[in-house]
């Protein structure tokens, strides 16, 4: 029987919505004060839920240990770092936060062991507003 | 890739546990408290998730303009009101948790432009207590 | 030395903002949508913080269960009520966040034991909003 | 149309991972600080899923004053107590938040009425882990 | 008997720590990762306590919305803003939650109305870390 | 002028409240189901408040690098460990709230570095329940 186990990090980054395809005025129009020059930031908070059989030894669907290293590797490029400038994922594509659901998503999921899959990643922008990705 | 964006918004109504068809024994017995015969109330929070796909240049499911939009539309006749006295819909039908989180998805759901669905309303009475209503 | 121990419990009441003094005008451009006929509703959360030596033996200032016994006998009248309609102290007086501080703070002061005072009154009505009340 | 409602209820408890099968250097590496002799404690919270159809006079899934004294029953073994000397079924299993997770889903589910079925149990440890089970 | 009223409001801001009379060795050592140079960001939240008597006719220290109004004019510079770049004083003062708490809490304190003091300004970077500023 | 910087740290650990100059019955009375033989455990979530001058270079009362440093030290002997046994300071005195807080408190305030004050320590035991120390 599978069982779901879900790790928290946080991590705060500044972004700024931005397409270069856009005339000023649509970025304008379409992005508000997210479109404000110089950006602003959030504290992230990743969930990502891992799903697999849990061991009858240890108990575990996968060693936390292991979990907040993967988390770590995959948030370091992101915490305390401008998006727009720092992440190379985002110099073209609106750092939004589908879209950093879907780039932690895929992040994770490359780097989990055999036998533990990725159900969902969830990235909180703020208290009332969060994004869920399924791959 | 479908991606799922939850919006959280937040109100304040009274309400009473009162079902006319019972005698005032049933609804004492069913309702408990909450049949009080004024009311109490609550700090509502309503968390909608839609579903869609991610626009590739805008980045979003929706536009967070146009969600909170819809959702100060659903929720301003319910806040800061007695949900049994104000809101048609619940002169006959209990405005329980369960009720409401029905009520919220359509209403919401109805407003949704074309491309987006609405796959969840939740509605939390407290910390403790919340109903979840898929349509 | 003084310690200080602060117990937090939750009630559910409906209100409404109404002075009998003013005009409807007045009550309307004051009070607002508080001002709403059959009133609206809250979870709110009192705080009481208590201060007292630590008893050497026990390790407390006072006993939990005390505490717990005090707090329900000033919150029952409140919680799953309308404060206006239930409570003999606002049929007058408006229930504002600011005078249920009060309120609490004076039934809970009231019920303490020798050798305990209260500190402060904390009242929630939301989690962006608190009135506090030290006597 | 099926709506889900789900209940929050918290309980305090002391655990300790040791697996006997194990050496003593192998339940340091797997479990590391988790395999304090003496063991450690949790705030555990724990959310209860239940599935059904809302009774068009109540309102309800099911009446919360049920679910109540069915989650204290199962819980008031657990809450207060060490899981590993208290809780039978702990004796042999490791308490990790994935067994106590199954633990409450099966201890909930055999004693919900007719017409209401246990959609998950979800155990927080801690703010930034928890599990789910589904059955 | 004065009373205490606390308001909370949040924004989104990016911000930098950088002095221009360090070295970069110097910035590097001191700020760590928040010397990143494009910035990084945060959710902060401000809360402001207010001080007064309560008026025996509306039961209020102050209405709620002139404080609403006050903080909005207070934080919307700096809401989705960069604070180095877009608020003049935090171009020479490291924009650290110290510096922003001092910040909002002269900003407020001089937009009170008469009868109204400023007791405190508190201001969270993040869960785990704010400061309180006392004028 | 003063300002005063908070940090969160958290720890989880066992205890169990009982008193050897204690009848059997007496330590039950007092302590009910804390009293329990194995103990039982909590999330305990710690807040030090610390008191300084700003600095006008770095804006800042003291370095976050060296609280953290700090709270490590005071919270590791405590954390993952049953505070009974493993705490040399509560193997006579009874863990309670009360009693963590002023352990805290000392242990802190006696390796700040000059020029910075240790206002206040705070232990949480849960969401509603905490005690302070003033030293």
């Amino acid at each position: 029987m599978k069982t779901y186990l879900t790790r928290r990090i946080t991590f705060s980054s500044a972004h700024r919505y931005f397409q270069k395809n856009f005339s000023d005025a649509e970025n304008r129009k379409i992005f508000g004060k997210c479109y404000s020059e110089h950006g602003h930031g959030h504290n992230y908070v990743l969930d990502v839920t891992l799903c697999g059989e849990v061991d009858p030894l240890t108990g575990m669907v996968i060693n936390l240990v292991d979990v907040d290293s993967i988390l770590k590797d995959v948030t370091d490029p992101l915490d305390h770092h401008h998006l727009n400038f720092d992440v190379p994922e985002f110099q073209e594509t609106v750092p939004t936060t589908e879209n950093i659901a879907k780039y932690c998503f895929e992040k994770v999921a490359a780097k989990l062991p055999k036998g533990v899959s990725l159900s969902r990643a969830r990235i909180f922008e703020a208290d009332n507003l969060w994004a869920d990705y399924y791959g």
